[in-house]
């Protein structure tokens, strides 16, 4: 298998594209966001990266909270959108037609159309060079409720969205279900002499 | 849209399934790992969150370096089995047939059949409750060289694994292509009034 070295580089597979929402002087704007991951189970936490100059951070810097959504794939223009235009010079709430709803904490603003909404507690920020990391708590999540079975989040009505970069920088839906987790690995371990 | 309140849980689409790749004792090891994700863009650096007990972890103490390896959706069980089994017990190396290399950083071992491996080197370790938050900076970058074109990563060839929890917990492969990012937004911009 011959290697090739790009050298340092953002290249990971899959990431995500996230809706990151925070009311700035009292008003909704959210923008997208790639550089995100859970940061711990209990208590459960996410990360989210932020160049500094972003509206978006000065808003999680004023409330101490922020909002993860998660669009679904018909949101794909929406979701580019809210990545390219800043916040403070358009009303992306406005031009996006998102209809905002707040959770419990009260300050953290998020979009009813996307099927996953998570309310998040700063607890932590690291200055890490052109980002600001931001470690927030997830304090509640929300789904809707046509995205449920049996009480539970459904990934085909859910329909997430995917962001990919490499050679082009596109979109993309969720394919095949290859394997059951925490399952399928057993057979190599049965396997094993 | 009438949303449903699950409680505080960590729900999130996509997510990535990498093997963190470690020596310990001089020996190589790796971990499946979903909690992940880019940091900073200059320089490169990720996160990725450890259990304390982990072996893995272990190791990155040790060497104050690690590799995150992106495996393509035909190691789904070598994937899942690395997440089940630990370290401590198991030669996971030997028993998934894993041809092992080194790069610049000398002890963040990675797998040559995974097609793209990041060297990272320890910059900082958050405590967070259940889970260690290790951000890291990528030093180096390798991609299998028939999964490049024009010497550019490619999505097609990497075929990489998705892991996705809710109602039930399972790998999947990329979907189809939706749209261009940075550009399918456009649309929306243009057509405001």
């Amino acid at each position: 298998m011959k290697k090739v070295a790009l050298g340092p580089r953002t290249l990971l597979y899959p990431m995500p594209a996230f809706l990151i929402g925070a009311d700035i002087a009292g008003r909704p704007n959210f923008m997208t966001a790639a550089w995100s991951g859970i940061a711990c189970s209990s208590p459960p936490m996410l990360t989210v990266a932020l160049q500094h100059h972003r509206y978006t951070l000065k808003g999680i810097k004023e409330n101490g909270v922020f909002s993860v959504n998660v669009p679904s794939a018909d949101l794909v223009k929406e979701a580019d959108y809210c990545g390219i235009v800043s916040g403070e010079r358009e009303d992306k709430v406005a031009v996006c037609k998102f209809e905002v709803f707040y959770g419990s904490l009260k300050t953290a603003p998020m979009i009813a159309q996307c099927p996953v909404n998570l309310e998040c507690e700063v607890m932590h920020m690291l200055d890490l060079g052109s980002h600001e990391l931001v470690v927030g708590q997830i304090e509640e999540v929300h789904v809707s409720e046509d995205c449920l079975t049996d009480g539970e989040p459904d990934l085909l009505k859910i329909n997430p969205l995917i962001y990919c970069t490499g050679a082009e920088k596109t979109y993309h839906a969720f394919g095949e279900k290859l394997a059951q987790a925490f399952s399928v690995g057993m057979e190599i371990k049965k396997a094993k002499p």
